[in-house]
């Protein structure tokens, strides 16, 4: 039967553990969707979802707090300003989210995934002390800019980055998490002084990745979580937008002319 | 100045009232994000970026179920079904999640703002008692079907629902909300079983779509914040797929072959 | 069995006329694709895939022509911004493509859509004497603005637009098409400006509309077509913004800052 | 002045030599629009735009070969099933077309940009010869996947590689290539067959591979190239789907459940 025209055996084509429905039953992750509505937070739904299991209570308040941390950096940031300009063009809410969510690839969303990544190199290769090391081997392997730290705009520093550092602190007193990627992240920090002269403070980017590292979520899961919080920012933005109506309205003023090169 | 090429006077382009940045200094709706990390739920930060101002416990409660109720529904859905196709087509989780949220188009994702819609000209026309009136102004301006009720899967009904408005009536009676949508929404559900001879009973957006009217969204932000809580079934299920592997995964096995209409 | 679970009978689930496969085997639209290549003309394949049948030379021209004039508009419009911003965010052609053609909503790239569906209101009431009350009722029913006419940057017009007319009716002299669309959008031309008191010259939309509707293509195919045309200089201008480089380049320069509005 | 808030020196922070804009005027490379409406094809158009000068008769012919070559392979592939998926969750065809283009990441979409590459190295590191070495460098630092040979599907051999092949052929007899790339596609089919024992034939990301290096295009245009291609299939199937209607259509029909994993 499976080679007749327009049949086949479609078993086990798509597999999940995730949701498991029949009609009226919908359970996530094995937890009837009735008994987790109105009794555990987004937050916790959001780590239940990726991983199958419930958070405590702090790890929760951890995850949220990343999660609040980087909801908006402003429309100058070529993501909420496709939102915006998305509207304009007549789009739907949902179109100009996914138009915007888009934007976030591995330069302007990757960062914090590759925070994760160079934390857990320097994790493996022994801990703080290997930090140099694994700074050099990512320069000349993967980028000159060692993601997660220095800001562009933010002189002397990202506000959002020591409020973060402070939670982890204090959740590693507690015993919620270790602290040691909140160790190597401050050696890295401090090497990058060292060797510019001058402070490179870690950014949103590299306070999140200690907290996803910390917490144990995979380096993609620092790309991902980054697009659920950045994706309430673009919302706003574009309701906004929405709100103040125009048309088709291009990045600058129409008296703007772009340069053309002959 | 603003006439000459390569130059403008930019000003007042592009408005917000949501962000305020300086070097070192961001404020969303007024508030420092250092004062904010830390303080607020992710619902409470939802809220805040929406509307301006900050909820209260008990409304960021029930903006919270509603959050967490709708995450997911399933990979049989075109949003996770194009969420995990997309990972195995080679995309990062960025990508993969723009590709699933532009699907909750007018069909898949408007259902709740429709909804909301329709339960404010009952509201305006009147209260329940008005229902049938609006119903049949709907079907005759709008579409045949009545969004927020019904389901084709869930028999005899969506488990969310049922939970969602007993939160809603709990939050009534403590004066949270003033319960009106939820008369309205029930008086529908009540109207369409008379019409049809059976039970039409409210489904995950109809339900959601009484919270969002209850705490005073406006109903394209129903499908704005629909976007944000589907966003993490989305991720989770992409998530998921990247795990498990597969490379150009068609919508259903190789075996099955698509009807060729000659 | 359809019942059982991971199986079911998936016979007509998916139907094409479009393209027929087997292993070593491609007919589209009941051609092998071995006979197609490199014996019709891009145009024709893309008559052949929407239509069914092969246009003769003259309408495979024509239809190459409004292809040909739309590709670009300059990077003041947000969909060839948004590839551009795309592609310093690290996304790679196919992500930044995708995020422009986005872009190309019911303001954006509907235009012609619309203008399609105007001239066939006007023809559908008798051709160019209904064109004034037609265009009322436009402004009543749908939007202020008619689609296909004037410009807020081409002044005095739009150089695309009589190139276009003038295929339009040479073709129409050679009996290709009947040129009876030609004569509408021109005596919608004449009735705008009389209203106005100047010239609303017909645009890019208001031009190519005219050759979409000869042709016979429906409304909805009007903004599909646009889309692939313009595609090609999304594609222009995404591979040049790669060559030039930038890292999460917003649509303005640092130094403006957007107006916060407390 | 470039510091005051809401204003800033724009200059040059945009620059294109793609297109140069006053009212009323459009030149696209230096050349009127108009003088390029009517007179040069779409694949004259495509060159043009993203090269800077207009190509040869027989070398947009053979351009045009591979554009036409691959403009849909059915609905099972990835791109295919979200653009119809999308259309029944209410996109209009622009948003349907970007969900599809948005699929054609590295594996759906990058094999032919692969290819080139591939090709490339082998030719930089002498030619045909080297084909085995550079062939062991790319599975051990790229992938096992060759890119370019071997079809799942299509067995023994996709039927649109020899076409262009044999076209290639031609064009190097006139002298319109060289056909180096050809031969070099060659050694690695014929490579590839004697270490597997069994053909491993060129497939479509193969052959257009062939022709976009024949003709100068750099390797991340193979895939840009291939958007525009697979654009008139997705815009196609979009379209189909329009007129069949359906609404929320998963992947898989309603009698198939995912196989849950607990």
């Amino acid at each position: 039967m499976a080679d007749a025209p327009g049949t086949g055996d479609v078993a086990d084509w798509w597999r999940t553990s995730i949701i498991e429905m029949e009609p009226g039953v919908i359970r996530l992750r094995g937890r009837p969707i009735e008994d987790l509505i109105g009794s555990v937070t987004l937050p916790q739904m959001i780590w239940l979802m990726l991983r199958g299991d419930l958070p405590t209570a702090p790890q929760a308040g951890l995850l949220e707090a990343a999660l609040v941390a980087a909801v908006d950096h402003g429309p100058q940031a070529p993501s909420i300003a496709a939102a915006r300009m998305a509207v304009t063009c007549g789009l739907p809410l949902n179109n100009a989210m996914a138009s915007a969510v888009n934007m976030l690839g591995d330069v302007h969303g990757g960062a914090g995934e590759q925070a994760v990544e160079l934390y857990h190199a320097i994790d493996a290769a022994g801990g703080p002390g290997a930090a140099a090391g694994e700074i050099d081997r990512w320069q000349s392997e993967r980028d000159r800019f060692v993601p997660g730290f220095g800001h562009r705009f933010h002189k002397p520093r990202d506000p959002r980055a020591p409020r973060l550092l402070s939670l982890v602190d204090a959740a590693a007193e507690e015993g919620t998490v270790t602290g040691r990627f909140a160790a190597i992240a401050r050696t890295v920090e401090a090497e990058l002084e060292r060797r510019k002269g001058r402070p490179v403070p870690m950014n949103i980017d590299g306070a999140t990745a200690v907290i996803f590292a910390e917490l144990g979520f995979a380096p993609p899961l620092a790309r991902g979580l980054f697009c659920l919080s950045r994706s309430v920012g673009i919302l706003a933005h574009a309701w906004e937008q929405m709100g103040q109506g125009g048309r088709n309205k291009g990045p600058t003023p129409p008296a703007y002319r772009w340069t053309y090169d002959p």
